[in-house]
């Protein structure tokens, strides 16, 4: 029996360091409902997407830092996003939204959640765990910042997967008889930019059956080569090769998960100079490309998904129960980084 | 400073089930001297490159079953692969060669060697991991068996890398103090067929620092759609997808552990029948295909690869220790299957 959903990425162009809140959230109301139009009940906006991705500025005072962030119960509540929540439940959108995270205990988070329209609320948050960059700001004037590791913590909500209530026609429901595999409410998980090249990710998702993993992003298109250790190219061949990077890994992680994924890009050159690539996709659990962004500036990409689609893989090539080798697998969580061979 | 190996994948052509050892054998010899006439100092063969790839037949004669394997303590000593293993050391390749394994005990493997040119003999054993298929055949009719799991065994040697001496010109040794990562011989890594398509594997040996993975298959073009879950696709059309697969997990899970990859398929119609992909490559630390087969029968894929370009993805993107969350992968080596989440 199909089961089908219309899902969306929300791609925003460049938000600003001076960008107002206000004006930010009236760009992802506005392509809320363009979503709208074309029937999508499920919305994905990006990593960070209320604001500029400040990460890359060392700031220093702590008012302007502050200013960047949520605090944990502002989600949907805050003055400042309750619009937001208030028209994907007037429109019957579900929506994943990226924000900077702060805790009652003052701790920063890159956080996501994901907001049931038929429910009314927030019914899962997922806080990101593979935080790229450092600590301390580079000393080389040309570099661009990652401070990631500076503002936040590494996620501690883990790999949680859920399903998502009402978005599939006659989906059977808790209650009436546990759902199969591949009936019941879509089987969701979250996972923010950087977590996206990493397998273990996905697997922990594929693990639980995911069929739909949502995915924003902040990525840039150029870097200075400050390790030395990549091959010259031009800022053109640099950001091509970031976005087939991005793509290989959302192609490459749906087919060995037999999923769906969704990811939403924060694009264009955000603070006038910092170049973020494009590049929302929606792939397949055969791993292609169903639909991605054509311009670097607000835009919806679209499908219409069926999830049965996800059955072939996990019943057959990645039927998990019948293939897999725990035994075999120790190494990755035993060790974190490399032991090379004659040390083992 | 510059680690230059020149590498090549010996895909082969069909073998049939009445091809004999002596002229399979001759036309490796031909491959590994092609490829020597390009300076190649490493040749990677298919799984199972003695042979057709019986596991798709249902075979009651013992005797028949028995010459498809060679015993444990056969290779490269006996009469039947002696003359590859010789040929390899006196045009100084490093071959690798999949192979049917019997032991004394009995137990059957889906087995590669990686045997030294230098050395004058093999250093290292693999045997495969994920082993696809079914231990009885299917009733349908139509079905093409893949009785892989009937037999072999489940890989009993871990995904364990090695170096390989001799190859990169001035590396420095054991002994003259411990090599740092990014130096010394070369860290291998051996995999077979399906094991590419699991993210696990790849990761084991990324743990280890790997830089070259190798990897020969035997990979259906077209197989009846036995569990009514796939898209109706013309037999092209699911060559064409079985081919994308094969370069995405190379691609990427190349891309996510920073090394090169070289595959060889056997391809073309085996047993006059069964359709193989061929599809051999070499593909990069960046995930980018280097050089790929063209034809479906016997061809040298050949590349000359510097190991230094592994750098900018360990140093930097996928450094492992400052990135990897153990602590949040503990689902990957405590369940095998799918646990759906509202039953964790």
């Amino acid at each position: 029996m199909p089961r089908i959903i219309k899902v969306a990425a929300a791609q925003l162009g460049p938000v600003h360091r001076d960008s107002t809140r206000h004006d930010t959230l009236s760009r992802m109301i506005k392509l809320l409902q363009s979503a709208s139009k074309l029937d999508s009940q499920l919305v994905l906006f990006p990593e960070t997407a209320l604001t500029t991705f400040f990460p890359r500025h060392l700031i220093s005072d702590q008012q302007e830092l502050d200013s960047y962030f949520e605090h944990a119960d502002d989600l949907p509540g805050s003055p400042t996003t309750k619009p937001l929540f208030d028209e994907a439940r007037k429109l019957g959108i579900d929506i994943c939204v990226g924000y900077a995270e702060r805790t009652a205990e003052g701790k920063g988070y890159n956080t996501s959640v994901y907001y049931s329209a038929s429910q009314g609320k927030v019914i899962a948050k997922y806080r990101k765990i593979h935080l790229p960059g450092t600590v301390e700001p580079f000393e080389n004037p040309d570099a661009i910042n990652q401070l990631e590791k500076r503002y936040f913590e590494p996620g501690n909500l883990g790999f949680k997967a859920f399903r998502a209530p009402d978005l599939v026609l006659g989906a059977q429901k808790k209650g009436a008889g546990s759902p199969q595999p591949g009936q019941g409410d879509p089987i969701m998980g979250m996972m923010i930019c950087n977590d996206r090249r990493w397998a273990e990710g996905w697997r922990c998702y594929g693990l639980q059956g995911v069929e739909i993993v949502l995915c924003g992003y902040n990525t840039a298109g150029w870097a200075p080569d400050l390790w030395g250790t990549r091959k010259p190219m031009t800022p053109q061949e640099a950001e091509d090769d970031s976005l087939f990077h991005h793509k290989l890994v959302m192609q490459g992680n749906s087919y060995m998960n037999s999923c769906f994924s969704v990811s939403a890009a924060k694009a264009g050159l955000e603070d006038g100079k910092y170049d973020l690539i494009g590049g929302s996709c929606i792939t397949s659990p055969e791993g292609h490309v169903l639909a991605e962004a054509k311009t670097k500036d607000d835009e919806i990409v679209f499908a219409e998904i069926d999830l049965e689609d996800c059955r072939q893989g996990k019943e057959k090539t990645f039927d998990f129960d019948r293939h897999r080798r725990v035994d075999q697998y120790s190494p990755i969580t035993l060790q974190t980084g490399i032991i090379e061979p004659e040390l083992l």
